[in-house]
């Protein structure tokens, strides 16, 4: 679909007409919707929806759109953002030493399976440059100590607003990223190597085989300051059983990751993913 | 949720403003939409969408909804109909020798799992009738031959009839409906032990053990005069390996059916199921 | 099958010739081995095996297999322990007021999915006594209070005497049982609503909802004095949406529960589980 | 572990003693069993096992393991084979336009998942030249046209032979290998992007979206002369839904292919598989 579309992802207080008035801001302007989806969360009062529809024969010239549907979101109280499907995001991944994730991302926006460039891979180590190289992706290794962290933290900043970085994807980047940075740029997904709640923090896959589960899982959500409690995006899980070590866990493990945070990825930059207090909307 | 609700299902060519000129119909009554889905099968050039909208406090008396509505719909050209939640549907269950689905359907139901009365079981054997008698359900045993086909239906039908029967639920029922019966009441839910296409006809279970399978499926469809070839609702698996008989791929396909089969009932019940073609929409 | 079998269980510290001595004490009296299973712990060293074989014209009598195989379970230092296939084991199934589990379990023992008799119901509700009766199995309601519990626990445990119950499964009895009653009667199989170790202790599906996971489980594990912490036998899955609310969840949770709890039971009767440290083996 | 171990796959008519023999002969030998696994298919009448023993301790010298074993093998009319840890099999990927299952095999070699070497490349399109350059692999482009078939199938052949390949993979290769080839190269897994017996033959994305499926898979199977039905090694599924076009089956059906076509290599390189008639015993 080469026809570029307008993407609405709203979330106000539930009350009537809201589909209406959505609707008939999209049509009165000649705009043919696509995609429209909606929830409501009667426990919170809240009402969140996604409409998407065709720019070609939508009258409003786009630096229009914005203004003119505050006027109808200000009086309902919305939140709200807009997106152009033809906007390319722009995706620095952070890795430490393992690269499934990274090869994988990869190989899905090279296979165009999601529609972003990748300029820009960070690392606290240096193994991974050789990979970066072989796509033509520029590849900053920053070690990270205790005494250095915040001075290095000042230094990725600085890329991503360099490489004009819309979105991190921490890759298996076995480091704490501060509540501080976080609070900078919050857009982050990451891929945590357990099926959360359960193994929050280190060596989940080590702590699986000791408490002796029959099924393992990966969960990709935006990071917080509150380590591994982030919104959930996605998960999924695989059966195991006594005949597997840890390290199978591992091996196992791998390929929930890669495919877990390659759906959130692709989810988020399809603008299907609404964030409210601690949980997620997917308009899938 | 007592407050009860109004769900339109349509299904019409797609053009600007379906989706305004619905919502606008709601909201000019005074209706409060509480979901709202919507697909667009580009291919077919069809728009097709599930509203549901609370009762209470929408200033259309019911039996003028339809009439009012069908002024909107017909300039579109558009197929719909129209449910109350508070009509409680009429469920006619048909079994042969198996009681997996019969049990599980009806303690669904007392566990209010969806909202329907059960107040017939037809057969073609006699051995579960002390089943439908626990539950002070009236049972049906006709027999059904090669020569006395044509008639056993016509008794069926008519017992649909007096009994007033909304929707006939095969729950391994092991003979075949003819096309002459489906196309006098079409509203039928088949649960087929297979993985559709995968084993149409006849010891789908036998024929999976022989071609080594390593996973077996259940499927819930309309049922139509062409065998198995019905509107697929709902799929699922299980894994099975070597050391799976032919006897544990029934017992494994029996927990398969039963859930299979109640999702299908219950999202039919629930006026979630749409289809057009072949094929279904399934608005979960 | 109606050829009685035999079935070892056998764990012991791993060392060469283990099959070969093994296998040669059912060879040498003339059994026939349909299933030998085994698994090596290299981390702890241990090796573990089930052996099943025919007793139809196995030599020795029952009554000196045990003795017989003890001579050369001694000098391996191995734990182990024989069942034979016609002793039919007695279970006692312990619920609070839902009903899911209990009538699964009961309509599985009908369909003979497992050998068992189930003489006894123990409740701390009332409300469930009609299921009970409904199919000529004992009901005892013995409520719970703060005060009463260790004395109600004495009477549960003379019911179990008195019943001769070899198993007792807690199909949703939503109290907790003491390990002072843990020690006495150890074999007890528990479901918990939950993928453990995710949302341990009461409300699960509400702390699931809360968490919004995207996936949601079930767990059956031995009971130990450790609540929700016993080794697991068999778990499972099923994925949610921010459509599910958490009645949603219970809902499908529902269906886990059910199959979860009767796979458990099914496994344990056939003495296909091994328990070491809090880790199970499960020979399938 | 890097101690290097012997396999032993057999089949044989099921009879008393086979458990005894075997273990007898490895552990007579010296030799430690790490894993041992039987299957007894009573129908046929067959007994199968996979056993694995260290070989260092063993008194027999590799080269007459066979000969001394075939003295068992003999008189109890038993199909067997013997590999070796230590031996690297050699793989030939065979890929057409589609580089998701070459990447991810080469990927996993690096990876150390399974223990080969990847030499050759063999593609009857010239495109995925570039990737077998990055990895150093050599790359055969050899068009297949109506007229040329039986002679690039002779050049293959003879490709295979001056490589040593001991495996070919079928990576999304689109054309029929002939039954005449797999008879003088039977070692072959093909993959196959459907959940077959469902979509036997071409395009089964664009048919399952026909049908109106609600899960898609894949399936690893060994080639034969009669298209997509040899014996299947492993298959996986994943769910879709109305909103999944053709485009969407495709990318999701990526994901299934390169796991369902890894794990089935995997297996197979590690000795796992035991064909008989149609069937693969899996020994996991």
């Amino acid at each position: 679909m080469t026809n570029p579309t307008a993407t609405l992802l709203i979330s106000c207080p539930d009350q009537r007409g809201l589909v209406a008035k959505i609707a008939n801001f999209i049509y009165a302007n000649g705009g043919n919707i696509i995609h429209a989806d909606q929830h409501t969360d009667f426990a919170a009062g809240l009402f969140l929806t996604r409409i998407e529809w065709q720019l070609n024969g939508f009258n409003l010239p786009r630096e229009l759109i914005a203004p003119a549907f505050n006027a109808i979101a200000q009086p309902l109280n919305a939140k709200w953002e807009i997106r152009f499907s033809d906007t390319v995001p722009r995706i620095a991944i952070w890795v430490s030493r393992q690269d499934h994730c990274l090869f994988d991302l990869i190989w899905r926006q090279r296979a165009k399976e999601f529609i972003a460039e990748i300029p820009l891979v960070i690392s606290n180590h240096p193994n991974l440059k050789v990979v970066a190289e072989q796509f033509n992706i520029d590849y900053q290794y920053l070690p990270i100590t205790k005494d250095n962290k915040l001075e290095q933290e000042a230094k990725q900043l600085e890329l991503l607003q360099n490489y004009k970085i819309d979105l991190v994807v921490l890759a298996k980047y076995m480091q704490i990223v501060s509540g501080d940075f976080i609070a900078k740029f919050p857009q982050i997904i990451n891929i945590h190597h357990s099926f959360l709640p359960a193994f929050v923090g280190a060596n989940p896959y080590h702590r699986a085989f000791e408490r002796g589960v029959k099924i393992i899982g990966a969960t990709a959500h935006y990071a917080t300051a509150d380590l591994d409690a982030g919104p959930i995006i996605e998960q999924d899980v695989v059966r195991v059983s006594h005949r597997d070590e840890v390290e199978d866990l591992v091996r196992k493990g791998k390929d929930l990751e890669r495919v877990v945070l390659a759906r959130a990825v692709r989810l988020h930059l399809q603008n299907r993913v609404l964030v409210y207090g601690n949980r997620t909307v997917v308009f899938e």
